[in-house]
């Protein structure tokens, strides 16, 4: 048995919800593993993204989003709001602000000290609701979903654009 | 190491999320395997289906399903309306009900050409939220879990009555 | 390849969501399996308990709680209240409670003969929600996450304090 992996890049964008289609890097690697059964799981080592198993759907919004992206968006900030203020979430904290402040790589976090930069509480909760992975079958070194099924991961952080990772991992 | 791979079938019902307890098929897999040490992936390929752990409820309501079912039918609910409407979703939307129709199988999707028979977007995101995917321990060749705990299949799709595909994979 | 597991236990306590930080232990067994290149699932055997990948927050409140541990207790209640009364869910029904006082373990799950020990409904649809299962990645024989990626262990079982099983297998 063997194990195949592969990282790939995801831009961000700032002020939204980021989405992006990563059905052909999964279809690629597996392609690369040569692997004929398994499985390939699909991770991200961060904790305000996420991947998940959707359909695609044709109509993109203004926004730039599938539509089952935007009835997604609206569903979860049923619950969980836009974190827009200090009173949205008890996140982040005196001692979190504090500690942040005092990384090596702050001004990542924080440019010009502004601690609303951490208010991403709402893509922390999302992220962990939809989940941080998802494994998928592997069959006669293929994808096994129908023609309706694509891989996403989700930057639910909307503080600011970034480069994502992801992990892809094929064993069999 | 090795693989041990199966597909078993499950049937949905037409105007109603439909649960199936597919816990004896995974047992029987795993004893199948022969696999004494290692993992049990439980996949659906389908975007409006996901694969759950839950306890079995034995009070079973009107509609068939056990108590647990329904709570969590009621659960969704709240932020997952039935898609009943044009205005429920943005989903499916114009360019995805013209691709939909220029399928070889539309009918299979669109039977007699009614649109509303796409109104499933519903089931899309509750399938996002539940997740595709569930992974189990195989300790001592058998599935590592409580007496109380159990593997069910969900198909979130109202609009029709179906043949699913569900997939279990051993490996160790 | 090879499979290395480790059981982990937890300890829950009454009257709240309890919530344990188990990185360190995930770390120690990736360590112990000196597996290079593959996977780490963390899974666990109950079914009101999920494991999940968040950022640990600095700030703790009065319950002992880390501040994300409070919001999405906060984010969950909105649709999965407490399960307080005997109408808050469907669930455990006459058939479920009549099942568990014939199991010869009745007095761990009905302490005094107590009904209301079942109410636990809350507990079962949030981890549904959660999942039970994530996977990680294991590069280089080294957890695969940023340096504010955590592992946690859930029970959303409010109703006694218990011993909880964790289990975390690597694969590569």
């Amino acid at each position: 048995m063997t194990v195949y992996k592969k990282h790939v890049k995801v831009l961000s964008e700032e002020g939204k919800v980021s989405y992006a289609d990563i059905t052909e890097d999964v279809k690629k690697a597996i392609a690369e593993s040569q692997i004929e059964n398994g499985i390939c799981v699909v991770v991200t080592p961060h904790t305000t993204c996420s991947v998940f198993f959707e359909e695609y759907a044709h109509d993109i919004n203004a926004a730039g989003d599938e539509f089952l992206q935007e009835d997604l968006n609206t569903v979860l900030e049923k619950i969980i709001p836009d974190h827009v203020s200090a009173e949205t979430y008890v996140y982040p904290g005196e001692k979190h602000y504090e500690a942040v402040e005092s990384w090596p790589n702050a001004d990542e976090y924080l440019p010009n000290g502004d601690r609303t930069a951490l208010w991403n509480g709402d893509a922390h909760l999302k992220a962990t609701l939809i989940g941080s992975s998802t494994v998928f079958e592997v069959d006669n070194n293929k994808l096994a979903v129908g023609s309706t099924g694509y891989v996403y991961f989700a930057d639910f952080d909307r503080t600011r654009a970034r480069e994502r990772k992801c992990s892809i991992i094929v064993m069999g």
